[in-house]
């Protein structure tokens, strides 16, 4: 029990500290308060995100008490140096929604009726002036500058606000208010992770877990998800959008998914990589995969849908049922192919259109466009594709 | 008129910044908010402490409003580290009991009717961690370890806690919390100073005039006066103590102390000057200082009257009236007179009888010991001296 417990809880994870204190308080048999943060800013998720939230889930189906807590009381602080434009202060309203708007993302993966979320303005808002001093007073200067972005700004000469050796030790204090037992983070967040268990040894708290999750590889493979890469999948994306972007990737970071994103046991994945290893085609198991994201952020019917338009339009060569109609303006008699893929908003420029089409990655009517110069002429309707999944009816007029 | 304030607030000041901001806010014509802060823990003032005090005191001669401020938010944090177990936090009826004695002490050198006595936890309080952190903001990690004391610490590898920095945040605060046109302080606190200088450049006010008071040398002329080292004269002693005191300084202190100390005007100094250069006794113009320090922290006749038993004493070789009357065993026959001096609390061992009684320093009766072997029999009563000041009459028993 407690092996399989343990097992679960470790799926995934970068690194826990200590192991030894996880066992020893699983031991105990009481549920462990399990503590997330989050950015109160923007949530609007994607399955990045998720990885942490997945772990929140696996302590929830052992039993344990969730805690997902909202930094409002920093969101509401803004960027106190005014220097940065795009981060107002959040007003509570503000707060209010985005908790709204988390709650009806995140609850498509935890349990509502055993997740406490907690607003670490109630505890911060109370502590004072003086409560900050007190809590500064615990952690030195030499300590903060040990955090790598710290330390290497400083050597830099690049400023860093007396305030943020502030966030840090407040992260800590969270832990210390919520008697947080394990703490979660990405690996990026361990030195605020060990600050909590400072600050809990200092309160008289046996120090909290921390347990490190990676930062999931965008649809590239290579770099971390990020809306500003594109490279993400947002979860509430179209199912048709998530099955489809999720079909795309390779099949090494397929696995990478099945690990950190799928609920599927451990063994029986391993009996899936089996199978790709005797010769299935790894295309059917990434199937399985789009198919239980799709179901967990849109419905069962969603995902079999998904499937079948995916099926249809690649297995069989057939256009999605609901591609965009486009009507473009032509001046000239005809409007060559390159041209019209761009006003089409298939591609961001001409020399993009070039460039696919000398990978044979454009078709006009299932066709295979070979000449760059393939006119289109004024009064044609053409069902254009690029690559896999870009599709477009379009009338030139 | 300008140029004559300028002089009386520059008299004895060892830095101005800048003055010519100075005089652009003498200019406008209006008072200008004076501030100076205290520490909330030991409010028993020495002559060192009265330099910032009378420099008060020239604003307010000179029609200014000047601000005593009480340092009682940190007061209350005491030590947050909880390292210095003698610096416990203060309540706030400690706090009150501290102010009383303050005021008790500083209205006789400032106008109770024109002093207004402040108390930095009416800002600080209301301002939350929200706005300490807001505050901390405004300053970098790299200008605070520009600040001699945390650049040398932090070189050498002492700690130094975060809550350190925040501190002269703190004090900055106050500055726009009062919105000072000026803040004097020792040299000590240029750092401290400057930071509030910058705050209220963030808070869209002029940064205040610093004015900077040197710390004021001790009795023996060489350290700074200070309780430890036992070269000061509190303000609340006797006032034959502050006379003696004061007349033991050497001639080249004395001068220093008129400028710091006296209210005489720098002319009427600079004509003492003169009438010493041209022979007259630099004692007489010691008892000046003496009675005129005296007489503000006492009275007039209270100056008068030690300097009669001042005179009495010295210049007549009479011994003080009201000595103390020592009793000391005796075990054996007869005493050393070494011993005896120190069992009589005259001096702090042995060897510096032997010492005192080397340089002449000793007397038996008003007759001056020069044998360090001189015994002293049991059931004698004598009366003993060390030095100019000490007396005892002692009987031995």
């Amino acid at each position: 029990m407690l092996e399989s417990d343990l097992a679960l809880i470790q799926r995934g994870c970068d690194e826990l500290l200590l192991e030894s204190e996880l066992i020893d308080r699983l031991r105990m048999g009481r549920p462990l308060r399990v503590k997330a943060g989050f950015d109160p800013t923007a949530p609007d998720l994607h399955l990045g995100h998720t990885v942490l939230i997945n772990k929140l889930r696996h302590f929830q189906d052992l039993g344990h008490h969730v805690m997902f807590l909202i930094g409002d009381f920093t969101g509401m602080i803004g960027d106190p140096t005014g220097k940065n434009a795009t981060r107002p202060p959040l007003s509570r309203e503000q707060i209010e929604d985005n908790a709204k708007t988390y709650r009806e993302q995140v609850f498509k993966i935890l349990d509502p009726d055993k997740t406490e979320v907690c607003f670490n303005s109630a505890w911060m808002e109370p502590l004072g002036a003086a409560g900050m001093i007190r809590i500064a007073a615990q952690h030195t200067v030499a300590r903060m500058l040990e955090r790598d972005d710290f330390g290497k700004r400083y050597r830099n000469n690049q400023p860093i606000a007396v305030h943020e050796f502030l966030y840090p030790l407040c992260q800590g204090y969270d832990s210390v208010a919520m008697r947080a037992d394990v703490e979660l983070g990405g690996t990026d967040q361990k030195f605020n992770l060990l600050v909590g268990r400072e600050l809990q040894k200092h309160a008289g708290q046996a120090p909290q877990v921390i347990l490190m999750m990676p930062l999931l590889e965008g649809l590239d493979g290579v770099n971390k998800m990020s809306k500003s890469l594109g490279n993400y999948v947002g979860i509430a994306e179209p199912a048709r959008e998530i099955f489809g972007k999720l079909m795309s990737v390779s099949d090494e970071l397929m696995w990478r998914y099945f690990e950190l994103l799928s609920f599927r046991p451990t063994h029986e994945i391993a009996g899936l990589r089996n199978q790709v290893k005797h010769g299935r085609n790894p295309r059917d198991i990434k199937v399985l995969l789009a198919q239980e994201i799709v179901q967990r952020f849109h419905d069962r019917r969603a995902a079999e849908d998904a499937l079948a338009e995916f099926e249809a339009r690649f297995r069989h060569g057939a256009n999605p049922a609901d591609m965009p109609e486009i009507a473009i303006d032509c001046a000239d008699a005809t409007m060559p192919i390159a041209q019209l893929l761009k006003q089409a908003g298939l591609t961001a420029s001409t020399s993009e259109s070039l460039r696919m089409i000398d990978q044979g990655g454009v078709r006009i009517d299932g066709e295979r466009v070979i000449d760059r110069a393939t006119p289109i002429a004024k009064g044609q309707t053409v069902v254009l594709q690029v690559g896999k999944r870009k599709f477009a009816r379009v009338t030139l007029g």
